[in-house]
């Protein structure tokens, strides 16, 4: 990972007209800073001290609507970028997907360092659930769960590194949040890491429509990793092989399949949230 | 709306390497043709007997993988228009949305006409549900709500004709199918909808973070009118005031706030599809 020194000093105050095109050396190919955009996303990065923070741009509406809180956020941090005036196509500019919903919030930052599967699965008492994709590949998709994942109170989200992607602006700002307190752990192997999290006591539950018996009928021990296959494929042979149990929600309406985020979050709720 | 003749005869067969422009006028102002994409939303389309069909367009491999299935679709219909063979980018070119997800898929037509509240409400004995959207604008949001409302069986989801969109296709496309079963009505007046819904012995439900009773511990009547407010604004006060009860859903996680087609979809699942 390419260290880069803080650029704070030699950055405009906020207000200055000047271009807000990060400098050529910001943008070789070694460096592995990326951009967060939209209110809730970049909101929440400034409130995680585990984010590195290089900068941020924000229009003059951001900067009225959220400039104390976002200066109370910045106050506390030692390597705290100079928020930036900028115009709303100036932020468009900057950010890789021009149709993004920025809603005049840009950040800088590097994607955030996450803890292993051992570490999670292994920590904490009662009820433990760790959401496991199966190939899931769309950003947006794997930030609503992120999101339903933290507003129920699973442990983690896990996918495989070599099919799902990494940490993206788009992931972010879908899980409005969600990213900053809840890991996204991306592991080699998942019918590997399911064997392991079976040595730890969990049991895999995977979803799959044609399983006879529902989610809500199934008892089920403290600790769960939750098997979700990709959106119109299911669970692949090799992941299903792995599960102790499989479960179906049902769904007595003409269409049979639901989203994968929206399939996730009804058994989280059923899992996590309903007795609650 | 304007009447225009079916161009099917004129229209040159699959395969052909015609450009794929629409003639001039199938896009004056008057027009109100528009097009789906993505293969979930153009199948289903096709296999609608009330989904006027206008020009089909098929990527060599949407051809090759459906092909069969489509002309069977088509077999039966009147007027039936011929697929017609397009490069990827030449139906990039035909949709507004140029970052669409159309997968080979895309297919002029006209928005369905869709029954009055009245009507949809009063049909049926059992349990009968109508999802009402408050200002929900996000044909994305409001696709993934018919998605689900299709899944779990409610009755039709409801809006208003002033803040939400009509049918589109970004709406039809994470519909995922659901436009063409599922009711989608815009009223004049959601307020005046729900005292006409409670005439017909319809109990208005309103989702509220702050309600303290939740959703699985209320026991309700067999009619609801499931109310929806709007992502990060809640259900507006003369919404609220309309409800005969406020339900919530817990989220014991750190993060708060469900995206609205999540907790749309969780209310339903809790409402109509746990049981079955």
């Amino acid at each position: 990972m390419a260290k880069r020194k803080p650029q704070r000093k030699t950055r405009p105050p906020a207000g200055s007209q000047r271009p807000v095109k990060p400098p050529a050396e910001a943008r070789t190919a070694k460096d592995t800073g990326h951009w967060l955009w939209g209110r809730h996303a970049v909101l929440a990065a400034l409130g995680n001290r585990k984010r590195r923070l290089r900068r941020l741009l924000l229009s003059e509406e951001a900067e009225r609507r959220d400039g104390e809180e976002i200066a109370r956020l910045l106050a506390g941090r030692e390597r705290a970028p100079q928020p930036e005036s900028a115009r709303r196509e100036e932020i468009e500019d900057v950010l890789v997907s021009p149709s993004a919903v920025h809603q005049g919030y840009a950040l800088e930052t590097q994607p955030l360092s996450q803890p292993g599967i051992e570490e999670v699965a292994d920590a904490g008492a009662g009820r433990r659930l760790l959401v496991c994709l199966d190939q899931a590949s769309d950003p947006a998709n794997i930030g609503a769960v992120l999101r339903s994942a933290a507003a129920f109170g699973a442990a983690a989200v896990v996918t495989t590194r070599r099919h799902a992607p990494g940490e993206t602006g788009a992931m972010a700002k879908s899980a409005s949040g969600a990213m900053e307190c809840m890991p996204y752990i991306q592991v080699p192997n998942l019918a590997q890491a399911l064997e392991s999290l079976k040595r730890q006591n969990y049991w895999c539950i995977g979803l799959a429509s044609e399983a006879v018996q529902s989610l809500a009928e199934a008892s089920l021990p403290e600790r769960i990793a939750l098997v979700m296959g990709a959106e119109g494929q299911g669970l692949r042979r090799l992941t299903r092989e792995r599960c102790d149990l499989l479960l179906s929600l049902p769904t007595p309406g003409p269409l049979k399949e639901l989203n994968l985020s929206v399939a996730t979050a009804v058994a989280l709720y059923e899992l996590l949230a309903r007795q609650h």
